[in-house]
């Protein structure tokens, strides 16, 4: 903006969830996104989960009791939230609400569940990107290579990937990963295109009536 | 798509407006994603106005006889025509519909009115950018820059140019063209993003149906 004209359009951040079934390669597009947007950064999760070695609290997670969890949860201050492998997972809805107010977009890397938890919870400021496998072939490739898991353990992958396909219909855009500089590329141009959408373009009215106004 | 995979998934194509005021930069960002993406391809308007020499009927215009002008709009077979100087204008329904049936993207440089009948003839194939400039003495400059007009003609254009700002509510995206290049990316980032939306992309249930029955 130069001098002649002080109305900044500013923007109201969004938030963008990547879903897939695991060994579509959700994590290496989020990774990489995130390298190249510094605007861009990974929503921090609340867990019950005991904090590991090297993890630091408010980056990686916040660790929190139980009790608190469920008084968050009570008190809806959470986005989503999910059990898995007997441990609480849960969005805070503050840091987050901090982030779209100043302009800057939050990554979300859940599943279909909490996309829909999401999605009641913040309808407007959600873009959701489903990653699909090129095909089967390789999407089983991906999980056995993965590490030296047995027949059983990729079988039962294939299963989870399997439903997990099946909500494809519940997203805004598709990308089918059939390689990842293609498809980076790909959400990152999903990002500059929600980014320009009039209702996330804050102060733009007063912008054109000082245009208009001359 | 491997032979593994049978199935393609097709896109429908979209129609790609951009409106902005005169000076805007319009017309050199319409040129430029046009020479860079060989799917989109410029509308092509029917008009009663005698064609001029070098032009070249199909490619410039159709060349329409009043009479016939009428029967198509009476017919519903134009998304949207006007008036320009007492000669009509308008563009013929078939011809989009086979582009987006085809699966290529039309481009359409029209003003808020011929956007607004588009959307009432065509809502989910519409994409609509409207493109702000910058500051009111950069838009001086341009309306000026053009040709050696009178002060009268700059001031009756920039009076025209803040009526069609006035509309910049009615479409989904808004650019403001700080510069050319920016600009351009921009509007492409649009074109790419919409084509990975869901509803565009034509057989992505059989495709997942597929990869789920592996």
């Amino acid at each position: 903006m130069t001098a002649d004209d002080p109305h900044e359009i500013s923007r109201r951040g969004l938030m963008l969830v990547l879903s897939s079934p695991s060994g579509a390669g959700k994590t290496t597009i989020s990774r990489e996104i995130l390298s190249r947007d510094a605007n861009l950064h990974m929503s921090v999760s609340a867990t019950t989960r005991p904090k590991r070695p090297g993890e630091v609290e408010g980056r990686d997670y916040f660790f929190t009791a139980e009790e608190d969890f469920h008084l968050m949860a009570n008190r809806r201050e959470l986005l989503e939230h999910a059990t898995v492998f007997g441990h609480l997972y849960g969005t805070p809805r503050k840091p987050v609400e901090e982030a779209l107010a100043a302009g800057r977009d939050v990554l979300f890397d859940i599943d279909w569940q909490g996309t829909q938890q999401l999605r009641e919870a913040a309808r407007a400021d959600l873009v959701s990107v489903f990653i699909l496998p090129p095909s089967v072939p390789e999407l089983e490739r991906r999980l056995k290579s993965r590490a030296q898991d047995s027949a059983e353990v990729v079988a039962r992958r294939m299963a989870q990937a399997s439903d997990e396909m099946s909500h494809w219909p519940e997203y805004d855009y598709i990308v089918v990963n059939r390689e990842i500089a293609g498809s980076v590329a790909e959400v990152q141009a999903i990002l500059t295109a929600e980014r320009l959408r009039r209702e996330r373009q804050v102060g733009l009215g007063d912008f054109v009536r000082f245009l208009r106004e001359g």
